[in-house]
């Protein structure tokens, strides 16, 4: 089959791998049906951090199940399925505490360290999945192709949005900004609203990103950044800043405009991968009661609740898809969401 | 009158000021009849934070009200009242959001800043405390002798406690981890099942005060530290943690006892002054998605809830009191505080 290697940076290509097959009893296979290319993706593709030799990446797909191992009682051949951004069994602590990115038997796509071996990467064409009955939810049915960018979101962006307003309590009349107008940051204007939020303000200076951030629900947008955007929000907000701010990018500068934002006894929810090497400023905290909670998203738990809504079309988070390839042109997405020519980029086998 | 000034490390004295008098509308004179030596007033005791000149220190008083000026409406000459450690008018935006410690209006005992000039600091004999409506609580009647420390503990630690709690998000079912057993970690244990925690585990290497946490309802001890102290506590739950973690030290190793205590998805509620000089290290909480919320606690926005059960005995908060000395020896005071002789130390004008 055909998958794909990232090289080095801005070099990833789509090269022949062994095809997968059942290795315990409790996996499936799955041919890919859609993938896509993650913010996070970004990092090593921009050598931001360091690729040691080439791997397989991708970690968002959705697909139909070719077979599954005899264990496997929740799942069957044929069954349209999500598969979140990492693998878990769905029945350990963690798992039941709602938190299956720790899942302690879980793991991550394009992997030697799996349960029964090579976990391969989302963006290729077949997968092989661990703990295929925790880790893949099935549709009622085979969705119309119309559905397949929103139920691809379920994967990771609209999860991980959801985590973050989750993380920030979002609630009935809370007031909300959004930090961040990639994917997730869209997605996160998406679940505050869903939640209840009584004010969304997304700051975005890009005009398509701002466009699909009215379309979910944005009641305003603020293009300044630093301490001139932190001023605008307070203005907006009692001089003090917002309930709940949801921080979607994940460097120093995104996390201190987010903390910065926030009214004393509010809390930031926090979701993209830090990468400023920057820690919090505790005193800074602990001065104002700003809490700051979240962290990599389990988005595998939110699916049950997320799904419904996907399949009624009572939310469309799918609209973050503003470009697709075949898989075969793979370097032209990363590209695209490189030059942020994209918001977000499917790819189909 | 006679009140505390530090001059120094280690140089506390009783001396003679000015009796404070009127100055705003607003404000009143509260004749101090108990007041303590918290925790926090070790860290200028110490030297570990710098005394620039001499200064009036303490922050916990409850007293008589002598005079109020003539715009107050809510206190009354006669009243017994509680005073939190800073003073807040109730009525701003912060306050209105709880969050009573960052009032737009209000201020620090023994700081010149104040509206109408100097506010004394709690250690004395008399106090002028502006926003008297909005800073001071009064009891419905003049309460008995035998309920003074449970009532001043209502100024810092109790509510203190009862903030670490509530910031972590203990509620009915919580497995709950106390670390500190100073008069603020032991009231945290109380907060804690008072909120209806399943299991409280304090830990103390110190015989006097796992008597009181037992008192207040610690299920268990933990003496161990570091690495043994956090082995112990994930073999106390599932493997994994606790789900809530309340920091009530300040320092880095508390912090980091704190968060490597905390289940995947729980969370740390820190009320210690932060005086590690660590910073939180982003990328463990992110993994794990542990959450940090807290601060400067909020005390005064708690007394209204917290007093009914004080004056019952639901509570008695004020067991943390072990050594009560007159005002004349607050050098005592603070001696028996820094040699650990003490848990908390209550002063007697």
């Amino acid at each position: 089959m055909f998958a794909t290697v990232i090289h080095g940076e801005r070099d990833v290509r789509l090269e022949e791998v062994p095809t997968p097959t059942l290795s315990t009893g409790g996996d499936a296979i799955v041919r890919v049906v859609a993938a896509c290319v993650c913010g996070s993706d970004l990092w090593p593709y921009r050598g931001v951090t360091p690729i040691a030799h080439p791997r397989r990446i991708g970690h968002e797909f959705v697909g139909i199940v070719e077979a599954v191992g005899s264990d496997v009682e929740k799942i069957a051949v044929g069954d349209f399925v999500i598969a979140p951004f990492y693998d878990c069994d769905m029945t350990c602590v963690n798992c039941r505490n709602g938190v299956s990115t720790s899942c302690l038997h879980g793991g991550w796509w394009g992997a030697d360290d799996r349960v029964g071996g090579f976990a391969d990467g989302g963006q290729g064409e077949f997968v092989r999945v661990p703990h295929a009955d925790g880790t893949l939810v099935a549709t009622p049915e085979i969705p119309d192709d119309s559905l397949i960018p929103g139920l691809l979101t379920l994967a990771d962006v609209m999860g991980t949005g959801h985590h973050a307003a989750i993380s920030a309590g979002v609630t009935a009349g809370s007031t909300v900004v959004v930090v961040g107008d990639g994917a997730v940051g869209l997605c996160a204007v998406l679940a505050a609203k869903r939640l209840g939020a009584s004010r969304v303000v997304a700051m975005s200076r890009n005009e398509d990103r701002q466009v699909v951030a009215r379309a979910f629900g944005a009641d305003d947008i603020v293009e300044e950044r630093g301490q001139a955007g932190i001023d605008r929000i307070k203005a907006m907000f009692d001089g003090v800043g917002a309930d709940c701010v949801l921080e979607c990018v994940g460097t120093a500068e995104s996390m201190d405009q987010a903390i910065r934002s926030t009214r004393p006894g509010g809390m930031v929810g926090y979701v993209g991968v830090p990468n400023g090497g920057s820690e919090l400023p505790i005193r800074q905290l602990f001065g104002t009661n700003v809490g700051v909670n979240g962290g990599v998203a389990p988005v595998r738990s939110y699916i049950e609740e997320l799904l419904p809504e996907v399949l009624s079309g009572a939310i469309d988070p799918g609209r973050v898809f503003d470009l697709t390839v075949p898989l075969s042109e793979v370097a032209e997405a990363y590209a695209a969401m490189d030059e942020r020519r994209a918001i977000k980029v499917m790819l189909r086998p």
